[in-house]
């Protein structure tokens, strides 16, 4: 039988998740609350029950799991409520505005015997599964740097994102998923040095972008970049490995990868780039190098919640993990705190 | 009657100025000198007077400049000389490894009153001048941070570039440039923050490349970066203002730029992109922006010794400062200083 979602509000996200659970062979949702009473249900089945209260929904001894997708400041209250309430509990990310407040939520999800997760889902992304599978196939030879870029040029939405209080802001929006899964591109590597600039174009009290530089204990680097005020976007992945590069230009997948096939013919002649002469930058006219199409990856995030499911079964590992997660927050705390001070942050035992 | 220069160094740059300088009005090589003594002058007019010693090129009364395009180790040492001997004096860049040898440069053109200057000919370079010409113009609105990348893919040149001792590595090389040029499009502003990471990528004693992020007291930002194991390049320039994005790709000025040219049509509508939905995200497809080509821009570096020519006969400003050069070399310490240390260095007066 499938585990019966309560679903905690019906913006955008509560609405995506009813879709795409409707293909969940493990879960279904059954009920929704939404603290807004004039909301329009209209659009979803009449199956799903619309609470009244929020103590209605966590009162219905039919509900496994509740799913919280409200704004960011009311996840950690309403999930140790749910898990009191002995439910199971998804959550929206940014999980918390900092690691103290999702300390909090996994401390009461042990001492209630439940368990605790958070909507990950970018890690299902094709362009960052795409470049994780050329390194794992070390298609470029050893990383050296991997860039990951997210850009638009619509400022930051009216709403609560540019509100600091409900937990607005770029670095806790798209931060969250570009650190959350950049971290499985450094397998077994820890943070030894981070640097984060975030950005206030829009005068805003939240952040309306940044760039934030990871250096590993292995020495490689991943830089981090949101933007929302560029009319021109950069390819959103730029990876550098030591015989070759790869691009993939946006979410439709564009994009190649180019290796190195052969020793250079020869060594570089000096050429005339615009008021000087490069030895250095001379380009590669030998054929020592080839360009291949990215390798084809298919996901689908639907398997986020079938794993839950048969995480609470105890017939799966869990796909997000709470060591994870607070690494995860760790490193947003660091990030702001980097800005804030103009500092570089160390973790000299590395993070 | 032309000035008469005596040219140090015969390698690729040395054959580079006897090229352009035959372009100039003001300006003529009359003779070289280069420690190899078994040099092929084969390919240079006759009329250009080889020296078989630095001491005879000095002592020559008919030499007035004297250009020294030598390994980065030995500016100093030729330009003190060369000032001493009563010569003006163009040092190709880096002017020197750090800031206390320029200073005993500066020093020694002051006590005996010649003039001294550094061929920074990449300000020259076309693409630096159409982003310049887009900010002047205000076609972005207002600066909020520029990029600047070069990118190859053929390592560190298998000479004295690979060689700590002689000034080799990327950030003596291109950051020079890179660094003296970005300083124009902040005019009136001064670096408070300024973090760098250096790439050991190949493992040579020296840098194979680099990021730089300069943080200004008007918060505006510029990034420099250069890679020599980047085998797809990103775009050369990338130029983000208050209500527009210009991009560069390349040296051949492939680019365009995108602006605002009204209001957003409508509040954003989510999109799905990947495993997920993003309202920040959301293009323009509301005709709100438009995008035109670069402006045109023509340059000729050749004004570099044309103006140094008219300094000399105090008829014109130097192109490039005394107070220029100083603040460019105590970038490039601050640089190595903030990679070594891996830490943010500030400037509280500003820099």
């Amino acid at each position: 039988m499938k585990k019966r979602v309560g679903l905690v509000g019906f913006g955008g996200m509560g609405k995506q998740h009813i879709k795409r659970i409707k293909e969940s062979k493990h879960v279904a949702i059954t009920g929704v609350f939404d603290s807004d009473s004039e909301k329009d249900y209209s659009t979803i089945s009449s199956k799903i029950r619309k609470y009244q209260s929020l103590a209605d929904l966590l009162n219905d001894p039919t509900i496994d799991i509740i799913l919280i997708a409200t704004p960011n400041d009311t996840h950690k209250t309403i999930a140790i409520q749910a898990l009191q309430s002995g439910k199971h509990v998804i959550s929206e990310k940014p999980v918390t505005l900092n690691t103290q407040e999702l300390k909090e939520i996994l401390a009461a999800a042990e001492r209630y015997g439940k368990k605790f997760t958070v909507h990950q889902n970018r890690r299902w992304d094709e362009n960052f599964l795409i470049t994780k599978k050329l390194l794992e196939e070390k298609k470029l030879g050893e990383l050296l740097y991997v860039e990951n870029r997210v850009q638009g040029s619509r400022g930051i939405p009216k709403d609560w994102r540019r509100n600091k209080e409900q937990g607005g802001g770029m670095l806790l929006d798209w931060g969250v998923h570009l650190i959350d899964r950049i971290l499985f591109l450094f397998p077994n590597q820890k943070i030894v040095h981070l640097h984060a600039t975030l950005n206030y174009f829009l005068a805003h009290e939240v952040d309306d972008g940044f760039k934030i530089e990871l250096v590993f204990d292995s020495s490689k680097k991943a830089y981090l970049e949101v933007g929302t005020t560029n009319f021109i976007e950069l390819p959103e992945w730029y990876t550098v490995g030591s015989i070759g590069t790869a691009v993939i230009e946006d979410f439709e997948l564009n994009g190649n990868y180019v290796t190195l096939t052969g020793e250079l013919a020869k060594e570089a002649v000096p050429v005339e780039t615009g008021a000087g002469l490069t030895k250095t930058m001379a380009p590669r006219n030998d054929n020592s190098i080839e360009t291949f199409p990215l390798p084809y990856v298919k996901s689908n995030v639907v398997e986020f919640y079938d794993n839950f499911a048969l995480t609470i079964d105890g017939k799966a590992e869990p796909f997000i993990k709470a060591e994870e997660l607070l690494r995860l927050t760790t490193i947003i705390d660091a990030c702001f705190d980097s800005s804030r001070r103009n500092e570089t942050i160390h973790f000299p035992n590395g993070l």
